[in-house]
């Protein structure tokens, strides 16, 4: 029954990627604490670089300086 | 004062199904637990198939076996 | 597949009133969109009120202003 | 290391003025609870007019009586 | 940078599995997007059963059932 | 109408604190968007610090080691 929201800033990730974190995320419950995957809900949420921000500055800026 | 979020994949829900869900989970707050209805929030998110995960599997991989 | 959070102030909200909420949501989402009630998954946050605000103050102080 | 979730309507935010909501947060985590700014995290969603709802109705419908 | 919310039902979850949920949902971020673990947050929120809701029902009465 | 969204791990934040978090966001939202005070909520979610996770390890371990 979990649900997993995964947020990550929209930079590209394929469908196998994304394929590959909710194959992931939902053995990593079973492995951990016996969750049912049946019922394991997983949301990936890809987020514009100019409406993620981290130490005050947006990724977008963070970006364009290299990091 | 409630705010509910309410997300689902995105396969083509209209204004007016979407304006239905708003009217019916503010109407639900009011009979259920008499809050006002002026100051509930919704919020709807429409999730890409390839994000959203169940079973451990993408709704887009499910969709193509015909569920 | 639908996902719903509910969010209300803790303010007394019995078993009863909550399963009626759970019960409700998704039959809404059944009857709007004809989702599958089975993998409709919904969680209700309860919020202590000096950690909600609304017009810039906490639930508590409203409260406490009689509203 | 707190993480801060702004939803507004789908209504033209600049870049410049989300970067100000990500810096304004950020700063106000500092001042008030001396949270280290380096490790502070915000993210904006955007959310559709058809999406969102008050009282009872879409903000489409609002916005389109002039509210 | 990720951000990874893990809503589980509050059944004791123990710190340790608590630990191995952060550790593998961070290092499943590195393998399949080459995300920088430093800046990966993992929040879990452990929901009471009364406030977690399948197919309609709370789970304290599917749990009630034996399921 | 904005929701905003603050989590914040369970350190001891007293009511006024969380009140100037409130007070300041929705401040933050009329200075750059002008948006309505009015109808701004803001929920600050408390969160165990066995149950936030930075770089793959809890805060409770973080803490441990005087960060």
């Amino acid at each position: 029954m979990p649900y997993v929201n995964i947020k990550i800033t929209r930079e590209g990730a394929t469908a196998e990627q994304k394929a590959a974190l909710i194959q992931g995320v939902t053995q990593l419950l079973v492995d951990v604490l016996n969750k049912n995957p049946k019922t394991t809900v997983v949301v990936i949420d890809e987020v514009d670089t100019d409406n993620w921000g981290v130490a005050g500055e947006s990724i977008t800026v963070r970006r364009a300086r290299g990091e």
